[in-house]
């Protein structure tokens, strides 16, 4: 089988005109100055469902005949996918089956199940979890909707690319003041795309290589699940045995076999990006453009911070942040590690006598280095604490990482001895 | 001195045209589904300065003359307000000076700063800070720029009502699926507004009466700092004692002589909403429209969701977003407000002997409902424990607060006598 051609993408379009909402492009000005060059954000974030994910899953259902749409659809998710089947599947009047991890958070069996999907928690890893799906449609005659390694999805998800295309030359680029602002629509665009399993990036690449050759699509991984990078340095798609990163959106142990050949032909690199760097991120955007997205959602701006993209250093990128669906809960703890990865917290531990005014002390130095304290522990009982003395855990507001390595000196020179907590 | 005339308001979106970032008007399918009637979002937590407050600031300097503007500008503010008069100054090439309190979050004094002010940190109270910042007019000749009693300040404010009046024909309704969702641009809209001073209500109120004469105007303010309430109640503007609530950037113990006359004039209603309703709208706005405002921010949507902004029920009703300026380690425990107060958490203490095996127990019991556990704190002393046991603070995350109560008798019955936390 070849690759998807930009003509389905440009039908999927069509049919997703009444379906999709307006997801803008926009151009903040502190990007540029802190990159050097202009670039632009896709907020697929806001799209219906809160991720891209609804445009392939909805041009696959539109595919099908009278007969599969009236046996239903079902599909196998611990995210976004279910959620773009189930809206999907609502508007086109489908029936949609999901079936999820029992461990998922309530909120996105809540979602899902609001998108108007039937929902099945199944016990144990994501591969039982498909299983069950597999299972499901062949008791039932019901269409399996593949995740990404699929002609039709990776058409679908490509849409996005077409609306880079056409967008570009509308973004209100008055905040950053070069004259790289304005880009060349012939010119060089780096588009760089969240790669999980390679359905967005490839369909992407479609579009964007039959209109505008000159521009470039790079994909990012987290780089404790980069199958595609694994894929490409050995010729061929290869299982990790596992994958270890907070991105859940793209934690694909395997990239398809369809998508490989689009990522071979089509993409002009896939960089991966850390942890840290993601959570730094997703705190950017969230601080800065008062704008929530799921870590996945923040890996490819993550690899235009650390300057990884590539493409000419003063010409315009795109990233594209590919979805918003956070488990609240989980939305605190992320926005802690991004403050702790840009040095703006620091959490330590000293040891003190166990005498009245010892933390009083304690907290004097602390404010005569100006700081402001977030959080403070007092334990009496520790593993490592000599019976004399108590440990306090401090977590203390700091600037950036060289303002924090000061504050440790500053408190090993006040005698306090801070060690990692 | 009379209302600030619509004229004005006209004038300073001119001068603005460059300056301000377009701040789109949505309309989410789900808040009309939940309200049953279209809500339409005006998105100023996206605005350059993360506020409305600059469209208020920068109208103000560009009405100062050569001799005034050489001598600089200064500001006293905790947040939006300096922020505001930071980014306009720098674009009229003025000198800010903006006082803040000496307590003010690391990340908004480096926002102020990083918006080209320069910024001088004030011990004690905001009135200590605002004095301060008078002694630097009245030693410099640098002009004090207020906060949201002034005419010009108002009528900039007030061009975020013209782009309400201008976008409502063109918001993409599609999701909402009711004959209501194409408001008829001569019947009959509610805005709802945030009120700390009074300026933002003012200017919108001068806006919408002019131009159209069948909206309604509505100003929502904190309960803990209801001084327009208070002012519209005694007939005169008086000084609160003390102000209460989580929602800073509108916590204003006296709204302004001018504001006042126009709130008496022009407003049609204010009406409060409490930190909990806040928290809640603050949440929503975060998981479902992937957007992040400030506690006041999410005000007006907040008495939207209550059904307490009036009209006819199911007209349309905006509510605008202030801003979206919040400090990130905040942000956190925001969320974790937000969810308590929707009930989708519980947290609970129990009690349990003191001997190998009794946390397991409770845990099975706490899976055997099929609960997610968020956090657990095993202590072995406490203030009202007997030697003998040990107390377990369990946060468990739950569906609603029905759901909740549900749970609270489930573990009652297994004989775990749960206590508030």
């Amino acid at each position: 089988m070849g690759l998807v051609g930009v003509d389905e993408v440009v039908a999927a379009r069509a049919a997703l005109a009444g379906v999709l909402r307006p997801t803008g492009l926009d151009a903040p000005g502190f990007l540029a100055r802190a990159t050097g060059r202009p670039v632009l954000l896709k907020h697929e974030e806001r799209q219906r469902s809160g991720s891209f994910k609804l445009r392939g899953a909805y041009w696959r259902m539109v595919g099908l005949d009278p007969t599969a749409r009236a046996a239903g659809v079902v599909a196998a998710s611990a995210g976004n996918h279910g959620q773009g089947v189930a809206v999907s599947a609502s508007r086109l009047g489908i029936t949609a089956t999901v079936f999820m991890p029992a461990a998922a958070p309530l909120p996105k069996v809540q979602a899902t199940r609001r998108y108007g999907a039937t929902v099945r928690l199944v016990e144990g890893p994501l591969a039982d979890v498909l299983a069950a799906a597999r299972d499901h449609a062949g008791a039932t005659g019901a269409t399996l909707i593949e995740p990404f390694d699929d002609p039709a999805v990776i058409a679908g998800q490509g849409t996005v690319g077409l609306e880079i295309v056409d967008g570009i030359d509308t973004v209100d680029a008055s905040e950053s003041g070069s004259a790289a602002d304005h880009p060349d629509p012939e010119g060089e665009v780096t588009v760089a795309v969240p790669v999980g399993g390679g359905g967005l990036v490839s369909g992407i690449a479609v579009a964007v290589r039959a209109l505008r050759p000159r521009w470039r699509v790079v994909g990012v991984e987290a780089a404790g699940a980069a199958s595609a990078r694994a894929a490409l340095d050995a010729g061929a798609p290869v299982a990790l045995p596992s994958t270890e990163t907070m991105a859940d959106g793209i934690a694909v142990a395997r990239v398809g076999d369809i998508t490989y050949r689009h990522l071979v032909e089509l993409v002009d690199d896939v960089v991966t990006v850390s942890d840290d760097e993601i959570a730094r991120a997703l705190l950017l955007l969230l601080e800065r453009c008062k704008t929530v997205v799921e870590p996945a959602g923040a890996a490819a701006l993550a690899a235009v911070m650390e300057g990884r993209v590539g493409g000419a250093p003063t010409r315009p990128v795109c990233a594209v942040l590919s979805g918003g669906n956070v488990d609240p809960a989980l939305l605190g703890r992320l926005v802690t590690h991004g403050l702790n990865a840009s040095g703006r917290f620091l959490t330590t531990r000293v040891a003190l006598p166990d005498r009245p005014g010892a933390l009083r002390s304690l907290l004097d130095v602390v404010a005569a280095l100006g700081l402001n304290i977030v959080d403070v522990e007092h334990h009496r009982s520790g593993t490592d604490l000599p019976v004399e003395q108590v440990e306090v855990r401090l977590t203390l507001e700091t600037r950036d990482p060289d303002h924090r390595d000061a504050v440790l000196r500053r408190l090993e020179a006040a005698g306090l001895h801070p060690r990692p907590a």
